[in-house]
């Protein structure tokens, strides 16, 4: 492949772990020249110091912040950045001509409002929050295409929101009823030192945590009020679970009118044809996370219980890279008019 | 303490889980001697052999079943066998003049069409069924003192029960909009060896199972339709957690009437008041399993969503001890008329 | 790449974890096409069944083991069998004109006798044994260019062998002093069953086993005496570690004649040049399981203490990659004159 | 038991996990009232805020540091401080007349200049670490009983030494050949926040640290070079093994003159006659440190390799209670004249 035809790609918050994540995944790209891997705080030391997995893969020395710099050297950046970083630097980074792919909850809720009660900062610029396209790419791919601006979903929405779309959207599900109780593993608190992330205080033990105050509330009823067309509130709980990688979203809710279990296997099929990351499991089958560990699928199953008339819908990601940087690939496939599994084709690692 | 004040106690089922965490607590009893432990599978081999950590603690070998030998040598049975093995076995040991405290399923369910529905296999002579006290220490305590025969509740029921019954009783929650997301450790799927429970299988794993199917779901609702006084139905769905011991029950339910979640905190101590085991955390706060492991208490806390106007409560225990063989011997405790935490005064092991 | 230059591949074993990593790992080879996966007692079920992580990836049925049928359909056959299974259809498969590289030990051990006290069960027909080429790549890579047939090393020969050739080979160490502490993830014991492998056994448990017995030393010793040039006996002990992959050995023997530390490090990375899958790390820097964990990458450090005059030697991999299946897939780009790292080339998964 | 026959202690250093662990000890101590539990950084909160496991078990709040007020108030301190920390404090207990139990590494070790070369800042006043006993209690017991001061060991020292005294003492080993690989769970780091104990860091990760360097070195070659009456040099590695607690040493040594397995087994088990902690497993058995949580258990067992004249000597504990609180109450038993074991009878808990 010619070297004109490939990408330039800049990783901004690249000593996270969705910045390494998007590092071992790009690095084996067809598309994709990683042209700088950038952490302000660790300027000037091989990323491989920190990281020393990535030991003769990538050598490059962190560079520091410099725009001027970033749109000379690259045609696309990633924001790994945490949520508030990304409110100032992204329209810089878009006003230097970049594409931008932020990975942030910085320009996911529209209403400003909103975002500042959950979120205890203050919203972006509404302009820029406004022209980001929200990439939750099995349902809005088509509105990535060719765009210069993609704000990745959360990892939670991301599991929840495939879970929950067809039968809101079908209307099969009373979105009044809807509960949401998530899991996740350790890595989705990041690699900032924290006591709930602390070994001895995590393994052998089960958290629950943010109960009915996670950030990722209020971008799950914005889709689901936009899918539905009218205001969609959930009850949504978090919990830590003792494993480094993967989420668990087990939603609840009433079925209005008839419809068997296996005629929602159906619906999400039919839903989700042609979208090869979605893979909702046979009839009577529920998906575990080592199932997607590594990789970019979101697999799914359904339980319907007559006596109760009540669906339980399981939906698994592995949370760094469906619910992280895998979508932020795939964000940047679709953005670039690529297929959208392109570079991603990782068969979960098992066991 | 004289010798002859001494309750002789032989334990069947001394090679599962269970078993074992009888014998742990037991041996460190104030008013207990271990006559027999029994494993008709493993007679004639010392204990410590297959269980080492035991070893210069209990050098007993483990005794065939013979109910004639354990009538002479034992004042108390312990049954803690399978479900469906308990079935011919208690009546017998009942038979015998021996008190039994059963840690199977096969006499808790009242209606034997039920019971036989869900455990898939013939129900216990319902005679014995009746006289059965069902044993969840802090609610139906009273009933225990001094009776012969006990029913020990499931884990999971243990862990939801308690949180439910106080706001079922007082009216708060609407009965019928009750969901329980259950997490359990992988203890619980006992010593018996399964794919399910293979360390490369589980671990880094975290699986959904027995989605609306689970066997202690009647037990729940047989309990939650007494307190209530009508039939009660609930969503109920079990996950498997890559951790050794350790039961969260997440429960949600519509609140009825005006009440904050102060108030439900103060409802909850008032109704364990005394009960030591049981401790309601402070207004705000959730208790993690790891804070219960161990030991025999059950922690919970709750968490009111004004904008849906759901309660979640959060219950915790240790699988093994409050959720089998420690509220066991707080059930011998209270049939024997002994202050109920005797013998039982472990302080979690954290971390 | 047009279909006739691609490689048919079957797999026999497909349902023990090498097996599948086999898979996960050809899969997306680019000269190789999987035509058959094997498992006689599991034959006509859909691989996923059992693996659900492969749904959509490999859709294909599981083949009984019909040798004339692999040999219509296969050019290489990969055998992930047990000991003893590959004794007798090795042979078959070779006879059938098939290439075959033997994940078993069968064929490892030059001397029958030798053999048979390790591993308690007769061994392989011996002119089958002498055609078998050792498949350590980065030692016998040149050997395993064009042929037929190799027996591919165990998880923890892999590990030791290519932390000690250098050094034994320059005579820098004294072979009567090696003693070799090994470590594994419990993933090294397989899919099969057992309490050893029982999660609650070795969650939070660390556990030595096979005390000085196990069968991968005369392996170890046979190769290390063939560098040598005399026999070279070694101490070696066994650890099962809480984790599912990841292989570490640790190593110690005494330093003969004068050497620095960093000499080693140089020493190391002269006699690796050009093998991309060993990484020497910098001076003063050891290695962890993680950082080659899903990779085939062997890591090494090293640590000379001037108080005793003894180095430690510490060698990681994971052991279902380099280990087994990834070294497997190094030698058939060998046997086939590729590059060795043709679809090796994946970065380790972190965290 | 009347009140004016019980022990007043106070902890100091009570919110790390040796500290905490004291507590969980203590509270069920016969002869023990704990009148203070100390912390200078978190003085005037509830232990129960930072500890929610121990509510309503021990209500108190943390208190400052005053020696004064300690003095009043206490007979015996425990100080669970960091390294340094006890240097200057542990006088001025001892001059306010307070008995002592040291639990830092300042007054192990008698030579101020090796202390200082492998602790890196200033060793304690000589003094006081004279008149230190250094409590390893089933060695050294005779000396603790009565003394006011003692120095309790450090964890892999305990692990350690305890596996091999009786073979030095017998001189059965060559003590110029011991290498000793020790591993650690992770509560051995502490609560202390780093990247090391980063969940996702180390979870599933397996990594050597402080080779050749750790400061447990000296303090084992101290009493090695005692027992044995010259000088003993060992080779020790530490490695971070992915659970919470638990210790093993795995030692190898040669073995001089004509020694059988089992003689070995009868030599520990005379040396440990009476001393009820240390279990020397039946010939051909290891331990696994799983069968010694939660328990003041040091378990051993033995493989001699008649090929290489090699012993390998397995030592398993618990490093937060052998290793650290459990051995100091067991000196603080044997200070006060009580039975070693007293308070201290805990089943391992299992699994």
């Amino acid at each position: 492949m010619a070297v004109d035809s490939m990408v330039r790609v800049a990783i901004i918050g690249s000593t996270g772990y969705g910045g390494v994540e998007l590092i071992r995944l790009l690095q084996a790209h067809p598309r994709v020249n990683i042209t700088s891997v950038i952490s302000s705080s660790s300027a000037g030391v091989p990323i491989s110091k920190g990281f020393p997995h990535l030991t003769n893969i990538v050598e490059q020395d962190l560079d520091d912040l410099d725009i001027e710099i970033i749109a000379r050297n690259a045609d696309v950046v990633f924001t790994a950045t945490p949520s508030g970083v990304s409110t100032p630097l992204v329209p810089k980074l878009l006003q230097a001509g970049l594409k931008v792919i932020d990975l942030s909850g910085d320009f996911r809720i529209k209403d400003g409002e909103v975002y500042e009660q959950w979120y205890k900062h203050p919203a972006a610029d509404s302009a820029y929050v406004e022209q980001a396209v929200y990439g939750l790419s099995e349902v809005y791919g088509d509105e990535v295409l060719g765009v210069d601006f993609v704000s990745n979903p959360g990892c939670f929405p991301t599991a929840t929101l495939l879970g929950l779309i067809p039968a809101v959207e079908a209307g099969w599900i009373d979105t009044s009823s809807i509960i949401i109780d998530a899991k996740s593993g350790v890595s989705g608190a990041g690699r900032g030192l924290s006591l709930t992330a602390h070994y001895a205080e995590i393994n052998e033990n089960l958290r629950a945590y943010k109960v009915n105050r996670h950030q990722h509330i209020p971008e799950i009823e914005q889709v689901l009020s936009d899918v539905k067309g009218e205001q969609v509130t959930v009850t949504f709980t978090t919990h830590l679970v003792p494993m480094t990688r993967g989420i668990m979203s087990t939603m609840y809710a009433k079925v209005t009118g008839e419809h068997t279990q296996e005629e929602f296997v159906e619906l999400y099929r039919e839903y989700y044809k042609g979208r090869s990351f979605v893979r909702v499991r046979d009839n009577g089958v529920w998906p575990a996370t080592k199932e997607v560990s590594g990789s970019n699928y979101c697999d799914m199953g359904f339980q319907l219980d007559d006596r109760t008339g009540r669906i339980t819908i399981i939906s698994v990601i592995d949370n760094i890279v469906k619910g992280a940087s895998g979508q932020a690939i795939q964000n940047l496939n679709l953005m670039m008019g690529w297929e959208e599994n392109l570079g991603l084709g990782y068969t979960p690692v098992y066991p």
